[in-house]
């Protein structure tokens, strides 16, 4: 008979593990000399190694079967007790034969993608993404699954989504925002060539630590460095970090980077401390995730109300790039949309279409519907369709994105989800907190952050993405906030 | 039946294990964020134990006792597994019932030791420092010794040394030595008040890199930063790192610090690589690490031909501060010498004074001879013997260090025995190496580097610290090498 604490000694235990190999990680990406690369990588595959042993120990799979006190639970012991069995049957459904022959897969398309991206050519990586393709459809059969082969897959990111709800989805953003976003391609195009200029990099990194202070992200629980690709990352809710990148010569990159993560991290300096380790302490899934940074970034940070209040500063540190531009036209600037090519760089609406096309690949590939020859004329058909741009070459298109080459497929979705989630969050927020705007416009965020620290991080685990959505806006995940939001800026930004 | 890889797997598991918990630390002393403490601290402990449960798990032990190709091995191999089996042997001989009194007591001892500080109180110490004393009697007993129950603790830091030895030298220490330096203090004092000017903190900065930078540390494989306490870490040979701190009122503390650290960095630099985790990929001895660190920082940085070489730089960087200040009044004014009553701000020479009361109370507590009842006295009578100062509390006194809080009685006399290898490595060097004072007189300190590395680093515990010292020097440890160089630098610095 086990108690729930050996249950969470287990957990925690696990935890430590997890979050050193998060430290390494972190310090690999911020700090770490050239040469400390290759030892790093074993010790943090080690790590990683003994932090699954851990977790499929079969110990503690007889500790979660044999609860002697079951009944005593408290709700909150027994959820996370639920959550962990599941997590435990998922993982412990791969053999060791599988894990072995996923991991080679994913270790040599990783380095096929590097290749086949040097050499510009989509070719080089077919073979091995055909592999991962086979290997993912294999991992669906072994979880299981109730319609749709996706859904086991997707199960692991944003738990409890379906590719029926997707479809959804994405039949709005193809019948909706894809019009819209057309309708303002015809309209005259915004300046934003102020942003252009020279930005010095003290400059820039003084204003992302004012940023984050002014969101209220707690130094005393986190600290900003510099990275190649801007990522936050957590050990405990008590330590939680962000990094970023400046372009001396594009002030908006910055910028973003700063609150789109330290909107990440303020979710995650607001789960329980007392929960550490168990899934009530963990987020809920990577779509609530993207939802607290795209909120931060979009409905906040892209706001006028949010410039009102910040300009004058801004115009302040860079005087001479700035002393020319007015407020308004600082703002439509920053919210300038244009379609492109690479996902990373693209706006807030086109990003939709880059997330839709992957979507769409993705599925195909698992249902058998689509090949992995021939998708890159795939891939460049749908980026003339939905964006209207061609691409030029497949590092360009195709080869842009690393996630397939590390074996994730069902991750992209949890992009689009964020930024939908998002837009229905804000919206209650504006409902249950009349004077938002206002305060917004003073540079006031700590009732927004109270609230969200209330209706979303405390949770954690503790309701699903779906149950927490309608607990907190009353309704399910609904496409139509995020068009209103569009339409709402953008009819003022383009007039 | 084994095989060397089984062996070699198992042993680089566990060094990962450590090497990743020696991040933790790192990043703990360097960038943590203040809140990030307390679950750092279980995340250290929990690795701590996963490396324990590695070292000590039977099933290496089975590993360790039978080889199938045992006489296969390579000297060097043999010599791993051989050095192996000696510490599986030690660490295996504590049942853990004596692991948890121990660790308990150390724990609680720390504490008091904390307290006591507060309240310059050494009473409130005195029991715990007891019941440290008594573990560390019972310790050796487990381990075992064949003279004196000291070297059975001493073999832990400095494997093979007896208390014998550490008697003979010291005796040299106490009959030629303190003579010395009383000699020197009825001498007029040099001036150093010029070291005591502001030294803005960035151009100290850069110093301090550069200076790293010539002693051949290789920043590609390390890098500096700042902690309260400096300190160099290693995470494998290619990432080394160093910490310094800086005081903008004391140029020496910086300088010190990173020649001090730096000289420990470059031995872990200097282990083989393809040792990572082995007993001959790690520094031999707690003394022998000393010695790299003082033979850069006493032998060379402290030379007068070393800041031939760098001192017009330093006026170039400082110019304001030392314009006035000649080449020979610097040397002189950074090797003043006084005597004081805190081991680590203690100059080169009076520092072996506090190292030998300490040795002296130490071997006294273990064979019975000196109680820890009564012991703030005797502390304070050696003090004045030896340094003629007179201690005016506690914590100024015997609640000065942290080592014996830790459990860690053993450790003082290898900071002595590293100055004194020191010395008498670097009295080789001089002579394998005819030039050398030219050399560093220009600045040139790679040949001096290339013979540590072949002679020292690279061997890591392939010989123990008596065996390399012969081969290196010819002979055992010998103190009049110190000696001779005490007298001929500070006859020439007090005249």
């Amino acid at each position: 008979m086990s108690t729930y604490s050996d249950y969470k000694n287990h957990m925690q235990k696990l935890a430590d593990v997890e979050y050193s190999t998060a430290v390494l990680h972190w310090d690999k990406e911020t700090h770490m000399p050239a040469k400390g690369a290759a030892f790093r990588a074993r010790q943090v595959a080690t790590l990683a190694g003994i932090a699954h042993d851990i977790f499929t120990d079969k110990k503690f799979g007889e500790i979660l079967e044999n609860f002697s006190e079951n009944k005593n639970l408290t709700v909150e012991e027994a959820r996370n007790v639920e959550l962990t069995r599941k997590d435990y049957a998922r993982s412990t459904k791969f053999d060791s034969d599988f894990v072995m022959r996923n991991s080679q897969a994913v270790s040599e398309a990783y380095q096929a993608w590097i290749k086949a991206r040097e050499a510009n050519d989509y070719a080089i990586y077919e073979p091995h993404l055909a592999k991962i393709v086979r290997l993912r459809k294999e991992a669906a059969e072994i979880i299981g699954y109730e319609k749709h082969p996706y859904d086991a897959l997707l199960d692991e990111f944003e738990p409890g989504f379906t590719s029926a709800e997707l479809d959804t989805l994405f039949a709005d953003v193809r019948e909706k925002l894809v019009a819209f976003a057309a309708e303002i391609r015809d309209k005259p195009q915004v300046e934003n060539s102020f942003l252009h200029q020279n930005f010095p990099k003290d400059k820039q990194w003084d204003l992302g630590l004012d940023l984050l202070r002014k969101m209220g992200y707690d130094f005393d629980a986190g600290r900003q460095d510099i990275s190649t690709h801007p990522f936050s990352i957590n050990f405990s809710p008590q330590d939680v970090r962000v990094t970023t990148r400046i372009d001396e010569n594009d002030l908006a990159n910055m910028v973003w980077s700063c609150i789109h993560e330290g909107g990440h991290a303020l979710y995650e300096q607001g789960l329980l401390p007392e929960q550490y380790g168990l899934p009530l302490g963990r987020a809920v899934s990577l779509g609530i995730h993207e939802s607290q940074s795209r909120l931060w970034e979009n409905n906040v940070g892209r706001s006028l109300a949010f410039w009102r209040a910040n300009y004058a500063d801004l115009q302040k540190r860079f005087p001479e790039q700035l002393k020319d531009v007015s407020l308004e036209d600082f703002w439509k600037g920053f919210n300038r949309i244009a379609p492109n090519l690479v996902r990373t760089e693209a706006d807030e609406l086109h990003y939709h279409f880059h997330v839709m096309i992957r979507y769409e690949i993705e599925k195909g590939l698992i249902e058998g519907s689509i090949d992995t020859k021939g998708l890159d004329k795939v891939w460049n058909d749908r980026y003339r369709e939905y964006l209207g741009v061609e691409v030029p070459d497949d590092k360009q298109g195709i080869l842009q994105d690393i996630h397939w080459s590390h074996g994730s497929i069902g991750y992209f979705p949890t992009y689009s989800l964020g930024s939908f989630y998002a837009a229905q969050f804000f919206a209650q927020a504006q409902k249950d907190i009349p004077d938002l705007k206002a305060q917004i416009e003073k540079g006031d965020t700590t009732k927004l952050l109270a609230w969200l620290r209330e209706n979303i991080h405390k949770h954690g685990r503790r309701y699903d993405a779906r149950e927490l959505c309608k607990r907190v806006t009353g309704e399910e995940l609904n496409f139509d906030y995020f068009m209103d939001y569009a339409r709402e800026k953008y009819g003022r930004v383009y007039g």
